[in-house]
C-alpha cells in the first residue's frame, strides 16, 4: 500500500511537472497522411511554401506548459477576442537549417535565436519557456520534415518560431494563455545570380524605433508600422528598401529588416567597419550582425566599431571618397550591398563594383560555414535518425 | 439570345460588384441555435463576456470584399503563417451601445470611430472599406443581439470592430488577404461607486509613441509594448496606470490607454483646460477627447487648448497651487480622475475631492447624453425591428 501510494505520487508529480514546464520528452507526434509535393529548388520564393508539419505547444497561467505536439500544418483555432488579434501580443524568430556538403542538416547558431526569443517574451509580457527543450522540439520537427530541406547549396529551410497571446479577453493586460508554434518552409537564394545591390529611401519623416521603445526586441509590433512606408519606398520612389533614420541628427539605424554596416576610412584615416550600437535600444541584436562582428574581430584586419553614424558624417565621408561599402545583414540574405540612398533631395551613390569587396567576403565566409564547406562550431547538427519520441500516454487519461 | 446574354451579363456584373465592395445588402445571417445565458448586470467585467453573434467579412486583393456574415461567435481559422500573427497586421476600434431611458438602443458617435478605422487601415497597409456600409452591418449585429445590451443605466454593450491581415505568407509586405470582424459584449461601469481617482507611474525610461511613428493610429502594435510597463506600474510601484512621457522635456502625452486632460490656472492667470495636440503624432485622436473639447468650447466658460504640457511646467503649477484637476478620458471610463503621479523620486499629489469638479461635470454630461437623458445628435439609434436582410444566394453557386 505504501509502495502504491509512492508510485501514485510519482506519477502525479510527473504529470504536474509535464504540465508546468515545456519538455521535449513529452513531445507527441502525429504524421501527415497526405504529404505535399515539394517545390522545385529553382522555383523557391521566400515565405511561399510551408513544410508538412508544425510544432505547437500551449501555455496557461493556471496549468503552465502543456504537451508539445508535432502535427500536420493546419489553421489555428483562435478566439476572436484573443489578445494576439487586438494588442499584437506576438513575437517571432527567423532561423535557417542547411543541407550541408556532407549531406547532414545543420542549423546556424539556433541558441542565439532562442536566447533572444526568451528576452523578447519577457518584454512582451509573454511567459518564460525552457529554450533548450524548445530547441530540441524544433530540431525534431526539422528532422521529421528533413525531405523539405533543399539539396541545393544556395537554398535552405527557413524556420519560424512564433509566440502569441491567446487569452480570449479584451483589455490591455498580460495574456493568461499563450501558444508557441513553429512552421518551416524551403526558401531559395535571396540573390540567385550573385549579390545584387539595392537602393534605399531615407526619409526622416518615418521612424522605426526610438529610445524607450521596443526596437531591440523581435516583437511583431515593430513590423506593422513599416509596411506602408516600405510600399511607398517601392511604389512612389522606386527604391527597394527603407533606410531607417532616427533623431534630429538623422542617425542611420537599420535597412529594411536588416542591420546596417558601413565600411569606410574614418576621420582618423583608419579602415573601419561600423554598425550602430545596441545600447540605444534602436537596433535589433541580429545573429548575422553578431557573427559578422565576431568574424571581423577574429580577422583583426581593420577597426571594428559599434557606433552611431549620422547622415551628415556619412555624406561628408562619401564626398571625401572615404566610404568603401554599405550593406545590410540578416538571416534572409546574409549580406545585401547598397548602391544608392535617396535622402531628402539627394541621390547618394555608393560604390559596389568590387568583386573583392568585404560584403562579398562576408557572404562567402558565412555561406561556407552554413553549408559546412568550412566546419565551424556555430553549426548545430540535426540527427535525422533519432528514435521516435515516447508518447507519454499515462498523463492523458 | 441577345436577352439571355444581357441577363447573364447583369448577373455577372452583380456578382462582381458584390465581391468587390463591402455592402450591407449582401449581409447573410445565421442565428445561433444555443444562445448563452446573459450575465447579471451587477457582475459585469470589462472584456469578459461575449454576446452570441459576431460579424465577419473577408477581403482579398484578387476578389475584393466578400459577403458580410453575422453568425454565432466561433474561433477564427487562421493559418499559422498569417501576417496578423507575425507582423501585427491588425487594428481595432472601441465603441459602445447604450440602452437609453426611452428603451431604445443608441451608439455614441460611431461614424467618428469608422473614420478613424479607415485612416488606421491606410496607415497599416490594410484595404479600404465602405465605412457607412460596415456601420450598417454593425448596427444589424447589435440589433440581433439586442438582449445583450444591459438594461442598467451604468452598463453598456462594448463593440469591438477588428481588422486583421490574414494572408498566409511570411515576408514583411502588405497582406493580400484580410478579415474585418466585430464582437460585442456587455460591460459594467468603470466606477461602480462614483468616480475613483487613480495613481500614475511617470517613468521617462518608457516611451509609448514618438514623432514619425504610429501613436496617432489605433493599431494593435501600439499596445503590445505597453503591457509589461503597465504590469510594472502595478506590481512594482503600486500605481494603477502609466502616464506616458515623451522627449527630454518629459512631455505628458497619454494616461494608460486614455487621453490626458489638465484643468489649471495658466501662467497668465486664466482658467484653462489643456490636452496634448494631435499634430505631433503622439496622441490617439480619441472620440471622448474630441467630445469633451467640443462640449467645453460650447460652454465657453474657460480657455480650451490643445497644447503640449511638460512635467516641469506641470510641477511648477502644482507647487503654485494652480493645478485644479487632472484626468484621463476614453471610451471605457468616459473620464478618470488622477490623484497622484509618481515621477522620478517625487510623489505629486493632485486635488480630487471636489464634488463640483469639472471631471464630474464631464462625466454627468456625457453619460446623460449616452443614456439619452439629454437627447443629443451624437447618439445614433439602432432599429431593433429591421427586416431580415435578403440572402443573396444567386451569387454563391
Amino acid at each position: 500500500m505504501a509502495l502504491l501510494q509512492q508510485l501514485t505520487r510519482q506519477v502525479h508529480f510527473k504529470c504536474i511537472r509535464s504540465l508546468s514546464s515545456l519538455r521535449y520528452e513529452d513531445l507527441q507526434i502525429t504524421l501527415t497522411s497526405s504529404p505535399s509535393s515539394k517545390p522545385d529548388d529553382s522555383k523557391l520564393k521566400f515565405g511561399a511554401h510551408t513544410a508538412d508539419h508544425m510544432l505547437e505547444v500551449d501555455w496557461s497561467a493556471q496549468y503552465g506548459w502543456g504537451v508539445p505536439q508535432i502535427k500536420p500544418v493546419a489553421p489555428l483555432q483562435i478566439h476572436p477576442a484573443a489578445k494576439v488579434l487586438h494588442y499584437a501580443a506576438e513575437l517571432f524568430e527567423g532561423m535557417k537549417a542547411y543541407r550541408c556538403v556532407d549531406g547532414k542538416i545543420r542549423m546556424f547558431r539556433p541558441t542565439e535565436n532562442m536566447k533572444r526569443m526568451g528576452k523578447t517574451a519577457q518584454r512582451s509580457a509573454l511567459p518564460d519557456f525552457d529554450q533548450a527543450e524548445f530547441l530540441k522540439c524544433i530540431k525534431k520537427l526539422i528532422s521529421i520534415d528533413h525531405e523539405w530541406v533543399p539539396q541545393s547549396k544556395n537554398c535552405s529551410l527557413y524556420v519560424r518560431p512564433t509566440f502569441i497571446g491567446t487569452e480570449p479577453a479584451l483589455g490591455v493586460t498580460a495574456s493568461n494563455m499563450a501558444k508557441l508554434f513553429v512552421i518551416t518552409g524551403p526558401v531559395g537564394p535571396y540573390f540567385p545570380t550573385g549579390l545584387k545591390p539595392v537602393s534605399l529611401l531615407a526619409d526622416p519623416k518615418y521612424v522605426r524605433a526610438w529610445p524607450g521603445g521596443c526596437g531591440g526586441y523581435k516583437m511583431g509590433s515593430n513590423y506593422a508600422p513599416t509596411v506602408a512606408i516600405q510600399s511607398q519606398a517601392v511604389n512612389k520612389y522606386g527604391c527597394q528598401q527603407v533606410l531607417w533614420l532616427y533623431g534630429e541628427d538623422h542617425q542611420m539605424t537599420e535597412v529594411g529588416t536588416m542591420n546596417l554596416f558601413v565600411y569606410w576610412v574614418n576621420e582618423q584615416g583608419e579602415e573601419e567597419l561600423i554598425t550602430p550600437p545596441l545600447e540605444t535600444g534602436l537596433i535589433l541584436p541580429g545573429v548575422t550582425r553578431k557573427s559578422l562582428l565576431e568574424l571581423s574581430r577574429e580577422w583583426n584586419e581593420f577597426k571594428v566599431s559599434e557606433q552611431t553614424m549620422t547622415m551628415k558624417s556619412f555624406i561628408k565621408a562619401l564626398n571625401e571618397g572615404r566610404v568603401k561599402e554599405v550593406f545590410g545583414a540578416g538571416t534572409a540574405c546574409v549580406v545585401c550591398p547598397v548602391s544608392k540612398i535617396l535622402y531628402l533631395d539627394q541621390e547618394l551613390l555608393i560604390k559596389t563594383d568590387t568583386e573583392n569587396s568585404l560584403t562579398q567576403r562576408f557572404f562567402s565566409e558565412i555561406t561556407d560555414i552554413h553549408y559546412y564547406r568550412k566546419p565551424h562550431p556555430w553549426m548545430e547538427a540535426i540527427d535525422e535518425d533519432v528514435e521516435e519520441t515516447n508518447l507519454m500516454t499515462e498523463c492523458h487519461s
